[in-house]
């Protein structure tokens, strides 16, 4: 017998299916394409494993890391992507996500919705080990996406060093010899004129 | 210091995005466009852990299945992906596939290079709990992305009943009750016209 609470699952893994329009600005690896956070998603859940031996704390719970990165994007479904560096579009970005949360995790049954909503809202909150190691994948990749990119976004937005090392130091708390390599990598891109420095820092 | 193993790891990360540019030839929820074995792979690792209730083996390791879902196609990134329906295409499928193994999880530090061909070949071989269950999410996933786009690739390909049954049955080794499922949603789709039915079952 197919029950109330499969069909529940069923239907809200229908709607997740949404994520795959979901556009960020960063783009792929060849630059014909922006990414979605389907696909983004599935990058960061990757690197949370293959990178965990960087973690600040060894002892981490990877399978909630990884639960955390699939399912961290989903209030944009409703909420849309919010460009890191755009000020106004962040002024209500929670209030949006709220509402969203409401809704896509309110389709499933109420443990799972529960579960779901608190791993979500763990992860943006950034004070366990677990989402500040997960938060730091979610800043990583797009670093690692510009870079290969010739400065992608941060050149179509020009974007300054000073903005991204204010975004993404905080790659620091997670997993200390990432935030290395992505100031390295980020020293390189002005040297390179990838990236834009005002000499601010 | 960047270290010469994280070097590796980073240069992983950035050749796998390649897989979001690997086209299924199952459709995107409205039909607009094909989805990637990127977008894909997040969709059934979310899967894995939603519907966990529903393994065969409770006692299964759902971390281990994680990995194996966001890992199990990244052969494609040489191989290409091969149409489940596709008697032809198959019979050289292995041999592409072990080619692209070698490649492509040859460009990690031995240790994890090892790991995750290990994980994909368990996956493949469908042997393992963890692997059955891992390969229900990957079978169940177009069913009900076929089912949401009135038919999709069932159509598009003139594929019957017998042909859907036939691939889709060893859902059931991983979780009875999503074959159940499976198979009230492909009865239906016949009864909608949806999937031919030449009687042959």
């Amino acid at each position: 017998m197919v029950t109330e609470r499969l069909k529940k699952q069923i239907r809200f893994i229908l709607e997740i299916d949404k994520l795959k329009n979901i556009y960020r600005m960063t783009k792929i690896h060849d630059g014909t394409r922006r990414e979605n956070d389907a696909e983004h998603s599935w990058h960061i859940a990757l690197m949370a494993f293959l990178l965990s031996e960087y973690a600040r704390d060894p002892g981490i719970d990877i399978l909630k890391v990884m639960k955390m990165c699939i399912v961290h994007d989903l209030v944009e479904i409703d909420a849309g992507d919010t460009f890191c560096y755009d000020a106004q579009a962040n002024l209500d970005k929670q209030e949006r996500e709220q509402k969203a949360a409401d809704r896509i995790f309110g389709m499933l049954p109420e443990d799972q919705g529960m579960e779901l909503r608190a791993l979500w809202e763990e992860f943006d909150a950034m004070e366990t080990p677990e989402a500040k190691y997960a938060a730091a994948m979610d800043r990583l990749q797009p670093v690692l996406m510009n870079f290969l990119n010739k400065g992608g976004t941060w050149k179509e937005h020009n974007i300054s060093k000073e903005q991204v090392v204010n975004r993404n130091r905080r790659i620091e708390d997670g997993a200390p010899a990432l935030w290395e390599l992505a100031s390295q990598l980020i020293d390189e891109a002005v040297e390179k004129g990838l990236l834009r420095d005002d000499g601010k820092m």
